[in-house]
């Protein structure tokens, strides 16, 4: 047993003998059901080595199971060899997830699972009781919060760093007003957010605790009359970070340590609004023993959050020029770096982009990770650019680039597919397809009350009649200065009934995978707006956020409609002309060549 | 009180007075469910005037309501006055339903609400009792079968008319097995059916008990070694149904009288799978009582029904030519009509095409009431054309005729709107636009695993556009010589999680309607077929079933693009040459012109 998670496992194994424990549940969350949880909570990955951003441990004493999805399965299977753990497939027919695995291994006897209630939600601790339930077994829950650390004892800390306000037009006083008013009309006393971006949303704060989030790590609790703020960083001397929390006290925000959480919730009765999906089940458990009466309702701030303001949509708009000065800068630069036969790597080119996003004054991090790929990397819509031995971009085929930046008046992501020489047909069409699919999604004008479910085989009908398609979501929301993916809204497969709303900003992002050759993906965001009414009804329409050139030289314009071809030269005119004033004269003469108008 | 039908609801109030009832609830639906139910069960038409296919009427005390949905909001309005019963919208955003209704007039007593349980199904009567509950308040329901004949004393008998046998190319005694293996795999002892469209597919009988349904009006109960079918008509000696019962008989099923189903369900112990949103009140509380533990499951043949085998997709093909042939016959008349200038009225129109429709050996009767509608009537898509006093036929605009026929073969459904002479450019535009959703619908290729509504938008998005739109879905399914309506697949804006599998049909009928002016609408039948498979998975797409030709003359060529060119000029050529060699010279040499190309 000389793997280092082997021997991490096998250590488990004594904790659960001593313990009379029969599973171990490790999930890859955190405490607020994070899409990007802080080192503190990989314990998946210091377990086992899995890196994927999705995976569940159980570990029982004859077996250590890794569950995850398609998107993972090569990866898994690499990073799980030697340690013992083996590879559970979901989203494949013939999955078994973890609440049926566990209770087809229940006898008669009770069967007891420990887990740490506070990075598991209480919906899957539901899932795991109702299979037994459905086999005649009984599961017995032992919740030990922070179980990892007691074999973990590097474990890192919770993150804090400094913290600040946003400005997004309106209050936060404004904002928890709107949570009283909800408070209200549902019957409750409080509402619990443990959901990083709601309570970021209703505090207007900010900080880096999550990478590419601007997120503060930390709990609320919102009363009719009062509310509290459960963060580290209390004697913080950072004149910013100090700014920023006495201007949250000064709204009348308790401010508690980040620890106290439990406590408070122990002293909880009444009415109090949960989401209990996204809730873990550890804190649930303290309000039901404290006993408070829980609502299980949507936090009404992710709809809110979604639908942005007049000052949020002027910001996403601002951002969207730095963004795109910076992808233009950076497309010209690697047109010319291979015109000169220099040597780039995917991580150059992903640094280089970096670069010119960080010019802008307002740019602060990214918002992912760049996804920058040469032909049979970017086959992989979830390509990780390695940091070394990255592979060289070559002059011939299709490179593909999925960034986003972090500014304070917004969020972006873009992605662009650019031939770097000589393509093939198959890649020509390939390319046309996807961009006729982007083209038809971007300019649907649709009833209002139509959910993006409804519009997401717009974006697929064009790859559908060559028999082509992509197995991701076409569009996700995007948060204002917050996380790049967020609900409750969003285009794809899924028969998610939220509709679009006017305000919302939503990702659109077709694509065609080659596996071992290339891919192609396409991606703008755009802001769903009114467009009217008339006798058939209220109508909306998309805006195209994103300013960034489409590369027309290796389309093949007979498979776009005229429709089409005048969408993508008015959008090429519109980029060149907003763009070109604020670029170097030499990137805005080659921008002009690159945006004359297609004939079809 | 001088009008008849407040007279009656007036009795019916001496009669709630008398056994002490707050409220009685009559639904427009039959013990099975049905569609169209037989007059025997049009007990809302009886106490109300009311004629809509849509409608539920509660009498209280002080109130008399009927509840229908937009399709019926004027003719409503028109048919109550002057009965004191007032209408309650549904479908429509400020809508209170029957069971918040009700619930909100109940005070801290117990609430009686009288119902006839063989109309009205379990599943409504759920709804009533949760609304109650939410409120504090407590419902009793008292069932009465056949509640209404107290009053209505010449309500007519349960229809009885000559039972024939159907050759689908499945035996009963194949589909018996495959209900029996599902009642193994769901570990039940025996499946009931209501519903007279399972029925009739499970035994392949038919009749004519149910208007433009080929049904027969009978309950089915099968166990895992027998069988029991509840019907009338044991005693017939009409030789084609005595043949017909004999046959059933033959293969192991047991002959039952009709009302003999209570008797037989009173003795019925074990696990029972049922219908539960579609089983009535009654007769679920007739096997509880019973002891019966019950399954509810939606009935597996509704599935087994949707999917046509071979055979029955074979007598599709085939009963679309009979189909074929009298519309084109039925067009050419109308021209011919109208250039001689003969005076056609909308229902000697119905009555012609009706005429063309039975030369064929094979047609029994129509699958619907054909709407027959010029100009103004076309408007409404529920349009009824009236026997007496029809609108003539003007030498101008748009004619509107949807119509279908039961064939022995099959059943069939089309929609064609054409120009009577001069047309508008709005007409024109309107023409075109929903031709080419139609198209686009009819052309689509799609992943295995689409569900219709994740298509819907197909159709829709060229009128979107325009910012046009239309009220009712795009598509239903339909049946093999079945009802014209059947599910569980559809295309329409309700997130209906059904995929479409290969051997279900559809039809594919977009529409525009002008208040007061004008409607388009054209529909063809589409069968799902395999489109083989690749490296993006398995694929399906369309066979256009309908044969009939689409009128050229006033598109607006640019509007469509050239795959719908195409596809256009293919079809009606594809027409051309299937037909005419079947039709009389002169139409056949007309029908050569009506299909020449369109050019782009």
């Amino acid at each position: 047993m000389d793997n280092l998670y082997a021997a991490r496992i096998g250590a488990l194994r004594e904790m659960m003998r001593a313990h009379g424990w029969d599973a171990v549940l490790f999930t890859g969350s955190d405490p607020h059901d994070s899409e990007y949880p802080a080192e503190r909570w990989m314990t998946v990955r210091w377990f086992t080595g899995f890196t994927g951003e999705a995976g569940d441990l159980v570990v029982t004493p004859d077996h250590a199971g890794l569950w995850t999805d398609t998107r993972y399965f090569i990866q898994a299977v690499r990073q799980l060899a030697g340690t013992g753990v083996e590879l559970h497939k979901t989203r494949v027919p013939e999955q078994v997830l973890i609440p049926e695995w566990l209770a087809d291994r229940a006898d008669e006897d009770e069967f007891v699972l420990a887990l740490d209630g506070l990075c598991v939600s209480a919906g899957t601790v539901e899932e795991i009781r109702a299979a037994f339930m459905e086999r005649g077994r009984v599961c017995r829950v032992v919740s030990v919060p922070d179980l990892s650390g007691v074999l973990w004892t590097a474990r890192p800390a919770v993150p804090q760093t400094p913290v600040f306000t946003a400005d997004p037009g309106e209050t936060r006083t404004e904002r928890l007003s709107r949570v009283r008013t909800f408070l209200r009309e549902q019957g409750c006393t409080r509402l619990l957010l443990t959901t990083l971006d709601d309570i970021a949303w209703t505090l207007n704060v900010r900080a880096s605790d999550i990478e590419y989030n601007p997120l503060v790590i930390s709990y609320l609790l919102v009363g009719l009359d009062d509310a509290q703020w459960f963060v580290l960083r209390q004697s913080e001397e950072d004149p910013q970070t100090r700014s920023a929390l006495d201007a949250v006290s000064a709204d009348g925000v308790d401010l508690r340590d980040y620890a106290d959480i439990e406590l408070a919730l122990g002293e909880c009765r009444g009415e109090v609004a949960v989401d209990g999906n996204r809730l873990s089940y550890h804190l649930r458990e303290v309000l039901l023993e404290a006993g408070a009466t829980l609502h299980d309702l949507p936090s009404p701030t992710a709809l809110w959050k979604a639908v942005k303001n007049a000052t949020e949509v002027e910001g996403m708009r601002r951002c969207q020029l730095a963004d795109g000065i910076a992808m233009e800068r950076f497309l010209y630069w690697l047109e010319r770096s291979l015109q000169q036969d220099r040597r780039v790597s995917e991580w150059d080119a992903a640094l280089q982009l970096g670069r010119y996003r960080a010019e802008d004054p307002d740019y602060l991090y990214d918002s992912f990770e760049t996804i920058s790929a040469w032909g049979p990397g970017a086959a992989l819509p979830h390509y990780s650019t390695p940091r070394t031995g990255a592979p060289l971009l070559e002059p011939r085929g299709l490179y593909l680039c999925d960034s986003g930046g972090q500014y304070r008046c917004g969020t972006t992501d873009i992605t662009r597919t650019v031939p770097l020489g000589a393509c093939s047909e198959l890649e020509r069409e390939d390319y046309t397809l996807v961009l006729k699919g982007h083209i038809d999604l971007a300019k649907a004008v649709f009833p209002e009350g139509t959910p993006g479910c409804r519009l997401d085989a717009l974006a697929r009908a064009p790859l559908w009649a060559h028999y082509r398609n992509f197995g991701h979501g076409t569009g996700h929301g995007v948060g204002w200065f917050l996380g790049v993916h967020e609900g409750p809204q969003d285009i794809r497969q899924n028969l998610n009934p939220q509709a679009l709303l006017p305000g919302m900003v939503v990702s659109d992002e077709p694509g065609i995978y080659r596996e071992g050759l290339y891919g192609v993906r396409h991606e703008n965001l755009l802001l769903c707006r009114e467009a009217g009414c008339n006798d058939f009804g209220a109508w909306l329409r998309f805006e195209t956020l994103t300013l960034c050139h489409y590369d027309t030289s290796i389309l093949v314009t007979e498979l776009l409609d005229r429709d089409e071809v005048i969408w993508l030269n008015e959008y090429n005119r519109r980029v060149f002309e907003t763009l070109a004033p604020l670029l170097p004269a030499e990137v805005a003469a080659w921008l002009e060549e690159k945006t004359q108008p297609v004939v079809l």
